[in-house]
């Protein structure tokens, strides 16, 4: 038996390309004690890779060429000598791009036990995992955004952005969307019951906003940065609040290439409020997620639409498509059966 | 008896020059019923003149050639027919460049008695004026910095950065403040009475601001915006405030001319809470501003420092003297002696 894993072939130069990868077949390790084996199931794809491979995500060193790409898997425990972990439970971790892999536990794997029974395993890495509490610690903890107040979420029909502006409308707020095509925008009101939804490659995105936000923007939750925050910001209330979540936009940029750099005078003019949110100073704040997301999920009021790639081997191309705004929702590859 | 009044020249390009002002005698309008006249005694001089002057500062429209220039006075009400003003009352309001002013007691005007016997009358468009209320609202409304706390102000020998970082030491916090000479630093040390002050002339300015701060910066309140902007943030501690107040290195751009654009990535690896501060918005409590800071001048714990001029015209003189950083403490003209 054979491990397959994709590593980086050599650091992309603006938007990642298929060739900037490549897909190894290694050796499966022995497990050692106070180790165990995973079989990953479920791959996680998410836009902070892209700087995380270039280093210019925190937690995470530049990649070099044969390195696995850094990734988060939802993965079953196949054979353990750790004394946590047993054959047959399921996990969360930081195990790479890769069908297995080998842990001793150690923090920086991030592992987390996962309760199959309460929601489909793969929603464990998308509105269940990291991007669903980051976008529920970016509305709970950060915004607060009051009752039949308006809010406005970018890249709405990905696990962050869908996440949060379904628990904003939980909480009373006017949700709205802003998507990359209409078939996203789709998603985002019908699936994800969001009042409006914006596809921002519409000529006139910024009137199209202004009609679906009659009463103007409370509160901004900002996965995208970049021109779009400065036309946003322009339909900004007095003191509204701006969370700053990603700057999607800004990631394929080459190393120490130009940014969009914003003005801050308007921010002023708008006595905004501009909120940084860091998911990981979430985590321990999970089990206060679950408590709020799950009730949601069995009321069918947080919803999530995956766009699905199966093998490990379709990863690099499936991040392509991710970093090119091309994916309709979660991204995810499939890399085994959830059951062995 | 004639009233000399500066008017605008031409818009200025860039840094102001004194050439972009006329010196104009005319005559003093007659006080209708329902009017006052004041006879102007000091003209405050501040930085966001030059953008009220291009028409880029809220509620100020673009002036013209021949329009006298905006600014708010110290006056005394020589001749009222107005049933709220009488002969020797005190006021500050929106009065120009000039010596005379008449007035309907329009709101338009900001007319707001003084009362003469508490502060010297200067201070009343200092610290205990609009720049004052600016410094305390930024400290005690958006701030609210932590007793032992660190707490920096850009432009700090100026009414603003002074009062806030004396309104903040006052509080309990480390006050540090940055300006731009020996003399200006001076001041704020051994006058304000500041832990420190850093002269960001110096070439090594973020060592000198980084050892005057070991615990790092929990406040920044930014009167200056550009590239110190982004210096500071990299010394902000996780979940550190900036209040977004001033930009005044951006204001003698170009009509239309070219901004220092910021990066939003290290407002976000920050946590950092940008707050955007606009002193109109805490006019109405002038009272509980002056409540808090005149114990603290009688107490000797607010001070302010002048930087003075005498004649109506050399404002142009004194204000292109402020716009280039030259000015060391609170830009005032005199412009009559305080007893007629």
């Amino acid at each position: 038996m054979h491990n397959i894993q994709v590593q980086l072939a050599k650091q992309p130069d603006g938007n990642p390309k298929a060739s900037d990868f490549q897909v190894v077949k290694t050796d499966i390790p022995k497990v050692a004690d106070g180790q165990f084996l995973a079989r990953n199931i479920y791959l996680s794809l998410d836009p902070y890779m892209r700087g995380a491979i270039a280093g210019r995500h925190m937690g995470h060193q530049r990649l070099n060429q044969g390195d696995v790409i850094y990734g988060r898997c939802v993965a079953e425990v196949m054979e353990s000598k750790h004394k946590d972990y047993k054959a047959g439970d399921h996990v969360v971790l930081e195990a790479g791009w890769q069908q297995f892999y080998v842990s001793g536990g150690e923090a920086a794997d991030e592992i987390r036990k996962i309760d199959a029974s309460i929601a489909p395993l793969s929603a464990n890495i998308g509105a269940l995992g990291m991007p669903g509490l980051t976008g529920w610690a970016g509305v709970e903890k950060l915004a607060n955004p009051a009752l039949g107040s308006t809010f406005v979420v970018s890249a709405a029909a990905g696990p962050v952005g869908g996440t949060a502006g379904q628990i904003a409308k939980a909480k009373g707020c006017r949700a709205v969307g802003i998507a990359g095509s209409d078939e996203k925008c789709r998603i985002v009101v019908n699936e994800y019951g969001f009042d409006a939804c914006v596809n921002y490659k519409n000529k006139n995105w910024a009137d199209e906003l202004k009609a679906a936000c009659p009463n103007g923007v409370d509160t901004y939750f900002d996965n995208v940065g970049g021109p779009m925050l400065d036309t946003i910001t322009q339909q900004l209330n007095l003191y509204g609040k701006i969370i700053m979540c990603g700057l999607v936009s800004q990631y394929n940029r080459a190393t120490d290439g130009a940014f969009h750099g914003h003005n801050m005078g308007p921010f002023v003019g708008k006595r905004a409020q501009l909120l940084g949110l860091v998911v990981y100073d979430y985590y321990a704040k999970m089990n206060e997620f679950m408590k709020a997301a799950v009730p949601l999920v069995n009321a069918g009021k947080l919803k999530f639409h995956e766009d699905r790639a199966e093998g490990i081997e379709k990863a690099p191309d499936h991040f392509v498509k991710l970093m090119n705004g091309q994916n309709n929702g979660k991204a995810l590859v499939i890399i085994a059966p959830e059951k062995a």
